[in-house]
């Protein structure tokens, strides 16, 4: 009983080093990615016993982005194949003001085929002691908001713990559906709900502000309205420019509303990723910690993996720990 | 009245450095290719005023892809841009008797969006000399087919010397035409054609086998049959292995049989578009030499594309009349 | 009447990798440039239709030369070719308070070779609007000075806009003639001056200071002198060190002295050429802004120019604009 | 009933690109391998259940390794660690007449530390039904001999199939022991016996030659010494140079000799882990073919191994097969 | 009389790019260091004769090492070679409040069997002006001590200037001595001691805090113990996290007490041997100027040095004095 | 008396990695070569003392120059500098049937200043043994060929040993002497000839024929006319294309005609300074062996160095005679 089940699309990005343009370059890199499993290999990371469940082609490139899930020695067995591409993404990274642009190739992906009887919840959930997912799988296709459906009526019946990252991305949507009823449909299984005001304004249709004050009072109606949401957990980013990011964390855990300090990042390596770290290290954390301790490993997570290039969080769990305890000045690990 | 046309889609290729797998990986490099463009930018490198027309993604990689062309000076102004992502293929290089393998992610891509509105064929045939045309473009959606189709009528018209490569390849062809059907007709406007029993099997349903006789019987059936075609050109590949190829030619002009030498590709460098630069050296020896001229010219021309990374043929007509002169023992060039 | 001419040399630049020095290196890269064609390109790259005038060698680096001015689509039509080799940089790229350092290779390349009757300044000026020359080409030869000298005259018949650049390098001016004599005679034929007080002392003989006031005396001073020019446009640089920049640009256009808040630059990734960068900005400005917004819209693609690799910018009419708008917290663009 | 056990030290190897030699580079690759874990991978990669156990640096060099060899999907669990650095060689990559040249770092190495106690091999061998072991093991140290000796006895209780490659190397064999004595002891619980004329001369004392005759009749006394052995498998190389090699099998199964026919390797990419490679491909193959089949898809394997950068055999199975086949002639395959 | 000498282990450094961790990398560069060698070659760059003093392994490996010191023009011939491995060291450069991380392979190197026997001293002490050491190198091992302590009595007894940096590390020391015993008795012929609280607090047993004040305390208690000792030199990093550091410096000379200003490293490249740049600039400037400059010189290198990757300091004596002079700003060196 | 002089140009190579043209790549390797420094660090690596003159660029490229020497140790005590660049070569180096490609940069670099009053011949000779030179330097301007001279007469005086490789290149020669004329005056000086026919024939004004009898012939007239001149030796290359070379050699040592075998070079990695691993492998026999053996030994050094990237012969001694003892399968050595 103490599987961690992620669900979710694997992409490959594909980007030139360093601040370089794929206009001057052609020498590139590429990484495995995607919201929810880069929240399950963090946790893997951490030393958590993660399973993640997708859709991936049946081709090399299917066949490395599995062999880059083992290599963080995720289960990969519930994993079906596809002869539909991998999807795909394209990233420029910026400096300073100039923004990172990314271009996606995922509309036709090996996971757009995904249906509920491709995947055998029954089994898969297996052992299952928590479900995470995000906002962004029931918005590509309806294929796969429909096995997610079925993936956590059946964690809910397990009693298995649901964390909701609800992360609205408009450029998706498309075959249909409203976010809006999607996402309060699927909020009703979820137990932790990790995101912040934005989200909570897009599900409940409100429109509060950013002040702390705000954020306490949506998650309280939040948590009227979804009863079964016990907890929400905000990730607040401040970016003087793409190269320096401040990060701090705030909760309401129904009984009282606490905010971390600021993490200072004055030299990001790499950002894709860190709001999955972020909740990764909360997972991970809430296993562990009280729920402060747990927001503030999920802080400092996020906040290290600004320093790791990829998609992916390398830190282990006496890295994060390590920051915890105030060591942020680098000294040197011989 | 000097511009070569070409039409099809450019497609990005990805592929790891020297022999490597993705799976051992993670650095890769790009090119930009597809059989049409290649011709396109070979011909511009030997010297030719190509114009290639197409639909590419309206994103940075489109604006990569693009800025490709110009590099070899090709006219792009005809270029249409679409909201889908630009094809892509991963490629693995084999090496002796490891094939390499390739993997495509086109069928959603921004060149199937092609559609006979979206081209003014009318503008983009001005100053029209020559249009080649291969049987990838009507392979792969009725829109692109139907393009094509246009294209050629106009090309006739316009008095135009028409060439065709109708590769036949059986992984493409999904959106419900028959091959033979869609060749036969696209092939009444051509009028030389570069392909051998293979391809002419295909169109005729017939079942020539591959010596030089069956080659010159299947090619005098072809022209009775498709009146408009004058002359038939057959480039023939020997693999010893991955690593190892030699190369000859052979036609059929209407009046005489020929053949040329096999040249010896003792260190593959890279065969992707070798095909390719064979219909450019002929279609640029074609305006210059006599038949058989133009045909050593394809071949050399075809050769030496062994010895360049990427899909396009860096040669210019210097490098490949050299070769013609006997010059193929590599002397340094101070 | 929309062509915008920039003519002046065009160098290879190669330097290692990141921080490193040549002594530890073994692996380089090359760019082109040269302040003139950074200029054109980075018009190019807002949209604009620019020729560029060189004399380029006529060898495989000279062919790679054009096909990079290609890639931009800058017209390259009227380039000529020279037997000397290209000009060439070294550049080994500091950090902190370690100075970049540059070694040159350029006293006999093709440029050193050109003459006025190389270029055929009635056909390059057809359609011409604008012309754009710098204080580097006359500093070079007696031949390049007096090649420019006939463009400027022939410019200024047929109305053009013409911008100087009047940059001062001591190191160059070999070949007999004072700057400032020189430099006198070529401003005459200028409209916009883009410089500061170092510049004006250097023409005129003065020694004004930094402060906003001298400034604005020296310029109504210029302007006294030249009747001819109207505006005058000054870039300042302000460096923490060699890693950490602010940009902001004043001017004094005949009517009224502005200023722009600095831009700041916290991890500059490449510095060359953002000089070239603020002029091409400022052009492409004041073709479509008023005095104001196009010197703002300068000191935003030179700081921008900061984040790109090599001696070009890359930044298009847009990134520049959403910088005006404020958009500089690097935000992450789908 | 099915898992393949594996028992050696993994080696990190570092070698520069291409035929460069440390003196020249800067820039190097690593790779990991070891000769036992070589043919794990290998077999791994034909669909085999691999369980690999050795003992491993406790830093992050050794869960580099690991990582590694979960890529694979192998069974990493057995795996021990140890405060020693994972042993290290460097690889000089020769061409033509230029021999490759190997200098060790191993031999106070994480795996010198290796005890019978550490290794649970009741536990280790659950579900095994192979036990491969190669002669490095035991030269290595004598905790290594003993540990190794009771996975044997245990493996041999259990009845698994157990597969010696006695490669004798004399720059081990450093802590006392005679590697006659030591292989003669080991091989008594063996049952398939990998090597050729030189190994059986090294443990039976003998001086057979090279011809099949010598072979045949080397072999048949080694099975008369060594009853439970049933088989011999030998791999043979033609090395015309470092850069062009011939390989081909030959056996002697108790009850007849056959041998394969030559596999011609003109352009080598990577010989490290050939050996192995042919290991893996015979253990493979008599799990599902006969004797003469299992050797010639081992030999295959062999072959294409030196298409393949690193020390371990990327090939699946059906890339083998298509060898046997006949496939060899590099066709690109889409 | 102008040898500087210095004796220590030669380690190679082994480190993926940029902040890269090994498990995602299988690019990595190579470097030679270890701090004996890094301050000769850092004295070297300045200008200084240099004998550096070792074993070195006699494989490619130790030729690829002597020839890296070669390269800067240091005097091997007293170098003997060994058949055990060059020491190695594995680094994972960190970012922001991720440390960097280092993994050793060097208790069994070539250095480790060095005994006084193999170095003739007298005749490696021949035109020696000063001989410089650090507590690296009597922590490793007996031999290594011995061998030390024979070369500091001839070095006393030639009237050699001796400089002492005792850098203290616990990890080290493994052969039974105590740190503190064999420093006590090393520092006997040392007239400079490099150092700062931590190292006066280990060798004298006492508890000095951080302050200037007690820093000199400390500084007179040392001499008072160690009346040989002529002068305390101490550097401080100030570590806003891995990747902004600030330096300074401050000593007692037995006169007065000084410090010099912060410099402020906003954006480290490389901190590892940095602390031997102190040294070497230190030393350098006690040969030409007063014991305040020479201290300012020394913080200087220590600082530029953060600028260049390796373990070595590039910088020349006219980089140095440039920012004695206030050239902090990274203007362009054209 | 045991230091081999040489005396020439320092050159810059610059190439894409593999088989790419620049106007593909944008990654570059630098290295440093020129014909007889080719030939010093050879001799160097075979364990000669060596001792290169030269006159190169005062900048960091030329400081980097330099450091390449040392590298290999050669004494560089004697090297001038200058206010110039250091002479470029750009390559790029085909493969099969498309030869490599050379561009210079060279006819203004630092060595282009070089007169007889720069070299302090006297003191550079001390300890001379032998001087070796080639027909590139007197071809390059006159300061160079009257500097040479200078250095001949004094060591022709000095009794040392002088080898001439006169090798015509008739794209140089453009200072006004016929290349005739000056190779006549300073072969007066030389006791070795290393060339063939055709630099027989350029200096004789014959017209010798390709086969052993004429090239005898050719060696004899040749010491008739020169009677200094005691032995010939020349390497010939068949070239079955740019990949694949044969090397042998032949003599007349004014006793008997001998030739060796061919040495199969069946995947060239680098041909650029081959001819000089010839000489520097020639000359360093002769000093050990007799005239068949060294011939042999130079045969071979110039077939390994077809093996290595880069202009100059990393193959130590043994390495060499390992060839000649038919060690050619490059079996590897562990």
């Amino acid at each position: 009983m103490n599987k961690i089940i992620t669900f979710g699309e694997v992409l490959m990005r594909i980007s030139p080093l360093g601040n370089k343009k794929f206009i001057q370059a052609n020498n590139v890199e590429f990484y495995f990615g995607g919201t929810e499993v880069n929240v399950g290999i963090s946790i893997a990371n951490f030393g958590g016993d993660v399973k993640h469940i997708s859709c991936i082609s049946n081709d090399f490139i299917g066949d490395t982005a599995i062999s880059y899930l083992n290599k963080f020695d995720l289960d990969t067995s519930a994993i079906v194949r596809s002869g539909r591409p991998l999807g795909v993404y394209f990233l420029e990274v910026g400096a300073v003001m100039r923004p990172s642009k990314i271009s996606y190739n995922r509309s036709h992906s090996s996971f757009s085929e995904i249906l509920p009887e491709m995947v055998n919840w029954e089994k898969s959930l297996e052992q299952g002691k928590w479900f995470h997912w995000t906002g962004i799988t029931p918005a590509l296709c309806k294929g796969a908001k429909e096995t997610l459906k079925e993936g956590l009526i059946l964690a809910k019946e397990k009693g298995m713990i649901i964390s909701a990252d609800p992360t609205y991305r408009s450029a998706l949507w498309k075959y249909g559906e409203e976010a809006k009823d999607v996402l309060t449909d699927l909020l009703q299984y979820s137990t932790i709900f990790i995101g912040g005001v934005n989200e909570i304004n897009e599900v409940l249709g409100t429109s509060f502000g950013y002040s702390n004050d705000e954020f306490t009072e949506a998650s309280k109606l939040l948590i009227e309205k979804f009863p079964n949401i016990e907890k929400v957990f905000d990730k607040i980013r401040t970016s003087i420019n793409s190269s320096w990011h401040k990060i701090r964390a705030r909760m309401w855990n129904g009984v009282e509303f606490k905010e971390t300090q600021d993490l200072d990042i004055t030299h990001v390596v790499d950002r894709i990723g860190t709001g999955d770290a972020f909740a990764a290290g909360l997972i991970h954390g809430l296993q562990k910690f009280d729920d402060y301790k747990a927001m503030e490993f999920g802080a400092a997570a996020c906040a290290i993996k600004h320093t790791y290039l990829g998609d992916v969080n390398y830190a282990n769990e006496s890295d994060v720990i390590s920051i915890l305890e105030g060591n942020t000045s680098g000294r040197l690990n011989r």
